[in-house]
């Protein structure tokens, strides 16, 4: 190491600093992060000023985050990493259902529930049942998967935002499927809603004139042994900001219509009366390499 | 907004997301920052895992500090972040004092002194003059700026690190020169020290087997009305580390010898015993375009 940096040879100063990191992928990480960190800061010239805004950005997120608020996830969701990241790992897997962001909110256990029970028992509004089936992409059933759901009130707010509105676990389910993988709960209909604002990364999107709303979604974490982990949402057809989600989160293949069913046979099946709003949502899982 | 983005379109999605900022110098930031964050997370392609792992190090970095701590300034320095935009910000004043990095410690505001004062009282071992010039590029003396100081004690620890131990304000000074320039203090010689390696940077440089240590030197930030702001170290001569700085911050032109000096009247000049260690630092500051 030099004792007279300048800024061509500053880089290579740095990158050279890891060089006896043992822990190969620790090291090839460092080593581009450094790189691109390095040529992001050659790009933009901060001056002092802006650096000091930076480091107080990224200390007031890591401050606000709690036991159930997350504020970097949601700033590496603004910017589209979280969905970069889903979508690089998806891509080994096309024939599986595709995913999505995990979100800021999987942040608590979801309570185990039944088959076809309410999800959502202390949400008020209009109602829908959710049902689907769960398979290999051989169309294997897989019966023993646990899904984990999780997903706001009607009026746009999760469990876990709303101390003493809401108990912790509204709107949060873990079941698993009948042994032929297929599963239906009831919940609310979610409606669409704006991501926390009153952090850091609220003053991001203020400041860029970008809006704060997510289209209506339900999550969906499913795992099963000798499967992929699934991590996805299902959305509900027509909502409001499909074409705009502050995440960058949409996939056309998991937009769902959460269309009337009048078919008397399913109310019986799933207990409710007829007709109904139902999403059918069919889960493939891939196989772990 | 596409409802179907991938990975060749997810980037200028969002791009356009920041199409609507007003300030055109923020666009430019979040254009760039988006570009290189996605272009290094293309480069690694982590895993999920690996995704998490990032979030849980920069939630914790954000949490780790406090009033009187700052573990993001403490990464951006082991990245070598804040030596490149020192570097860049000092590159359009060659004839100036060379610039170093602020650091994490400076947390609180420095007491006044009086020249000639001892600047670390409760600091044990052995002392120094510092002494030297604030001139303007062109010599002409600058006697109405101000000089804030900052350094450890013997043991390698500053004020705010050791509650109980040291007062806050020890090792610290706010010093105007006299009206031709001259400033002259004393204090405990600086040792090497580690940074602080409780926290996630500390993990950081345990996983890449680096040293934590930091050459033996004194901080300065030197402002006057008219100049531009001078943010700097000197470095003690013949210190360990020098080569090996872990923040990167050591510059030639800032290596001090701290010498004996025998000359009487310095002593008598600077009221302490001959000979004395002495450390000459002329400090020249750039007159704001």
């Amino acid at each position: 190491m030099a004792t007279n940096v300048d800024i061509e040879t500053l880089t290579a100063e740095v990158l050279q600093s890891f060089s006896k990191t043992t822990d190969q992928r620790l090291k090839q990480i460092l080593e581009s992060l450094v790189t691109h960190l390095h040529d992001f800061v050659q790009d933009i010239a901060p001056s002092i000023e802006e650096w000091e805004q930076a480091i107080d950005f990224l200390t007031r997120t890591g401050m606000a985050c709690t036991d159930v608020r997350q504020e970097f996830i949601l700033l590496s969701d603004v910017l589209g990493v979280s969905m970069f990241v889903e979508t690089i790992n998806g891509h080994d897997t096309p024939e599986a259902t595709d995913s999505t962001v995990l979100g800021p909110f999987h942040m608590v256990e979801s309570p185990v529930r039944a088959l076809g029970d309410d999800v959502s028992p202390e949400s008020e509004g209009p109602r829908c049942v959710v049902s689907g089936r769960i398979v290999s992409v051989d169309g294997t059933p897989i019966g023993n998967a646990v899904i984990d759901i999780w997903q706001a009130n009607a009026n746009g707010f999760y469990d876990v935002q709303q101390p003493g509105v809401q108990s912790v676990g509204n709107g949060r389910a873990l079941l698993r499927p009948e042994p032929d993988g297929h599963f239906n709960f009831r919940t609310v209909i979610p409606t669409y809603y704006p991501i926390p604002t009153d952090g850091p990364v609220g003053e991001l999107l203020h400041a860029t004139h970008r809006h704060p709303y997510r289209p209506a979604h339900i999550h969906f974490l499913v795992t099963a042994p000798g499967y992929k982990e699934l991590t996805t949402h299902i959305f509900v057809g027509g909502s409001e900001y499909l074409e705009s989600d502050a995440v960058f989160a949409v996939k056309d293949s998991l937009i769902k219509d959460f269309a009337d069913n009048s078919n008397l046979e399913d109310a019986v099946r799933f207990e409710v009366q007829s007709p109904f709003r139902h999403g059918r949502f069919d889960i493939v899982l891939h196989p772990e390499s």
